[in-house]
């Protein structure tokens, strides 16, 4: 039921199809008198844009996007804003064979359960591709709250690992991110992975990855109690990612681990302002922020479509044999990056509407 | 806006303060004619309740649901079911000394950063005796689900892990999960867990756990894509549990590290019923079930009520030492693990009721 | 799909049957630090209480609110209010005799249609009972209102039809409404109607009734264009009050007969600030608020409730003459009052909100 | 929050204004495996294509619909269906003199008081432009109740009034409904409004209208109390339409002048069959169908674009006379039939769909 949408202040409904016409989106919510152009978007969808290294795919679009609607003379108007990237490198023909055939690990069995018919041109509803507008979302998002938080204000991402290769966090760096084709916040790092997946694709197969995003500059106050949490919709908005399969905050399943005089942020003054002497929290308390980075990672698992013949099933219920050729990601993680750093802010965004909405403009609830 | 309900088709909206006169839900769109007594909800209510081991609170009340509205001779009339606890024992005097107090771990600061006001008794709305509802609401969800789906049906959970130690997962035996105090498949790993419980509390400290819940019997075709999957509802659903820090599915972050050839659950036929030859996917693939078992599993961080002073300040910014005498479980994360299932039971029915919303009677579909 | 609750950002959700235990609602998403007390509730409580005059039913009960949860130490807390009233006086004897019968004019027969059971004492969830909680949820709304939108705020109800029998507009007087027991603005017209329900109850039948509701001191600027118009929530609202065949805004109905010259509302300068010349829009353009009274009216048919047998089936198919004995109003329309002000009430609150989610704090867009 | 859309299974988003690049919607939720084409939609469109009297606005568009995505070799997908419709016929010099002037009757003032900036070109986001989406997806809507419901299935709407002149109710003949250009179900009075709107547009005014919708073959049991009353939805679904002042169902505000031995429809059985002796309910009773046609009626207010100049303001403050030239429909709600009549298939659609999530498929409750 009206599950293509999410956020509820800010929300964000998304349509299309990979080997569609175009895909798009609309943003129901948005603040009035925001300056907006589709440069502003463009900047975040070439960041995820396939192509750009020798580990994504090369399937190569402009991926230009329009404003249909929402803005006017350069600002947006407070109407629905309508986002629209047609589609132009179809190459239907590469995925004719994998027509009636379930590729393991991708979503063909599960939407022919569901719905008995699917669009099987490149994965059509189920492909990544649905997340370029994500990150048009995201980008709309981040505007917004540029203005709203001022200077301080950030939303960043990194790849903290890939395969079985995690960075050293000592060595972290996020001026390291935009000069290496993996988003990595470790040099060294970056290297390794840029040989292991050589070796992945050479083989056949692919790799997973971990991504972690970071926001900073959020004040405290931010998230609803008790399913409205901001860790629970941060938890769904990454989970809602393709091929996601884990989600955690701060510290995450490690906090497990952890005896709890240690797991608990202590705060002391700093002059008249309250600190936190660490983050395992990972900037959320109770639901709600605390004006710490909030820190979330998810793990993406590696890309299905891979070369090594695997056994499936087709939708006759024959045995077979798939291999899927095409151009494929070796790692998908790899552009999961912006997306997640979208979908952060289009939730922070969403939630501090809906902070303001019940307790009034920011910094006067305390 | 509406964040202390969840569901689309089967909503629960829960209500209450740890210390104030009771705690309740409300259950919107639960199907008609489903016999139901209050019986049915004590029994899981009992299995969560305080006071049954050595290692969790000795707060010791009877937590004595009552029906108030929404069954009809002994059977729901699809109208709201209104559910009701009395609070007995309050002790309010325990928590006097922690009113102005920031417990580091706690959302005593954050709820006033939020809202400028909170009820300190006991956690007020942040308590985990918020969750008494969730296993309330997930009895009759259960109830519902064992109905449309027969005697294959199930939702089980169980603890995998306290603090540092797991269970050894070759000595899996569910039969054990109720035969220990910790819900714990594995004797062996509940007899670690019981010394090593002991001396945390003895030296003032608790410990944090890793939970698995597993439904059985799921048909495929339950989940929505790309908002609204069924993995990402299970995500928000577990992680709005208190205390609860990540969320991970099948594999989880295990995924992240595995080749792609080794990751994709491979299919075949047996007799005219499609096989899954592993479940690496946790029975989701796409955001819709498999027909597999879905299996979820969350990490809990430890009690943040500990005998240990820690540093903190007080809501007048003074620097204070905070130590939460009381009774607490040194190991929330044991009465974790019915919530844990009752979460499971209410995502389940709620897409099972939009599925046949948008797709007919399940089984329809393929 | 959750369709016991109004309203998004302050979300009300009832339950409750006519002779179940208790009535009760949840309020989600009050704004925290409002001063709240049950005495605030039960005042609004006490003007739709039945036995109050000889028009309305005799049932007497004291119809005593009690606050469950979301208010500490006198001041709500933003977390969910939890609002019960316990039935006492139910006489389920009187409703035994109509168990299987289809009562003409009320939900008896879709409620069976719909969910194959029904709780027929009292008409069951279908009961104007139901009501009563809508007024409780007023009353905080109106709370929250008067504080954020100053003494001129206010929203008031009168009685303007019953029967055939209109008011004379022209002796419009609001101080007139709280001298008689019909919420006459027209004392003549409380007159008449008195002689006009005597001479309707000693036939045994009933009669319908207009209420037109009126909001003040409403700031420019609220309501979301296009499907959350004010009107369209408005519209909703008051369609969704028991008995209700019809709603209208301003001119409403008599619009569609007025040329084009006469219906717009013209405006000039009142020194700084813009005014208008006349209010058929009802305060309402385009779905967003003028500034000006906000005017619905809404029709409510006869008590459906009588002592004339009228032809029906029961629920086995045979043909049934059906007579309803009881205590009964008949002119369900006069306690309609409080529950259209409320109704407003709620809607107004919930916009209010919804727009400083958007678009800032209130004055801070044109 | 998120107001730009409507229904709950059945999910509409629209998006555009009058003179940006396109208009169009995304439908979340259509049931899967329904054949569909643009030819499908494009017939509905073309019924309430402006030019095709003249007594309809001169604006001359193809208003030809494209389906973006959810819909494959045919069928639907389950999957979002984006449709768009380029906006062609522009002529936006048209519009430049009203750019800061507030046109009374109109929104421009309500969208600068809330938003602080409007795209006013022919109205923007408040033009009636905006109800072509909503005739594309009633026709999705259609093709889905017709498949489900059956040949009893049908959705009709007529013109009842235009003016003060109503039609002869005694004449109502379904035939005559597409053979004037009124939708009039009655010849004579399709030649009375002729003349009078050739009067009404030579003195520069406009006159307003009453549009009657009625749905055939519904069961009984759709429609959820109490809050998602079928009546509730339909009467924000048709005040939601632009320049509606007034909804009612059945007898609607006639209603309140009739006694209650009148008012109720009594039922019999025909055969085993339950029949209603009347239909004053329209349809409905206690938020749920009945099984008999369902019965709305809406009044539209006259157009407020006219020749003759009315005293307004500008943004600025000062006093002007605003007067409208440019193509404008001297009577709006000719064009709102086709659109009640959409808006009655998409709420009668959510409500088929959110009854069988709770209840089973049709016809299994009694």
């Amino acid at each position: 039921m009206a599950s293509n949408g999410f956020g509820q202040a800010f929300r964000v409904t998304t349509w299309g199809e990979s080997h569609g016409p175009a895909i798009g989106c609309v943003i129901d919510g948005a603040p009035p008198r925001i300056p907006l152009g589709e440069a502003d978007i463009q900047h975040d969808l070439d960041r995820r844009r396939p192509g750009q290294s020798r580990h994504t795919t090369q399937r190569r679009e402009p991926d230009q996007v329009k404003i249909l609607s929402g803005v006017f003379e350069g600002e947006t108007t407070g109407t629905p804003i309508a986002l629209v990237i047609e589609n132009q490198d179809q190459r239907s023909k590469d995925y004719g064979e994998i027509k009636d055939r379930y590729r393991p690990g991708h979503a063909d069995y599960t939407y022919d359960a569901k719905y008995g018919i699917r669009d099987y041109r490149g994965g059509g509803r189920s492909s990544a591709r649905e997340t370029a507008m994500r990150v048009a979302a995201g980008a709309v998002a981040k505007k917004v709250l540029a203005r709203r938080l001022g200077n301080a204000f950030g939303v960043r991402g990194a790849l903290v690992q890939v395969g079985p290769h995690r960075i050293d966090r000592s060595r972290w760096d996020w001026d390291e991110v935009d000069r290496n084709a993996f988003f990595s916040p470790d040099a060294q790092a970056a290297a390794t992975w840029d040989g292991y997946l050589d070796e992945v694709r050479k083989s056949g197969s692919s790799a997973g990855a971990v991504i972690e995003v970071v926001a900073s500059g959020i004040p405290a106050g931010l998230g609803e109690p008790v399913y409205g949490k901001l860790d629970t919709d941060l938890a769904a908005a990454m989970m809602s990612i393709n091929a996601v399969k884990g989600v955690e905050i701060g510290d995450g399943f490690a906090a497990a681990g952890i005896p709890g005089h240690e797991a608990a942020d202590e705060m002391r003054m700093d002059g008249d302002r309250p600190v936190f002497l660490s983050n395992h929290a990972g900037g959320i308390l109770g639901g709600i922020s605390t004006g710490q980075d909030v820190v979330v990672r998810f793990a993406v698992k590696p890309t299905s479509s891979i070369l090594t013949p695997r056994r499936s099933i087709d939708r006759f219920g024959a045995e077979v044999d798939v291999l899927t050729k095409g151009r494929h990601d070796p790692c998908v993680g790899i552009r999961a990056v912006p997306v997640g750093e979208a979908m952060m802010a289009c939730v922070l965004l969403d939630h501090l509407m809906r902070h303001e909405a019940q307790c009034g403009p920011l910094g006067s609830g305390g």
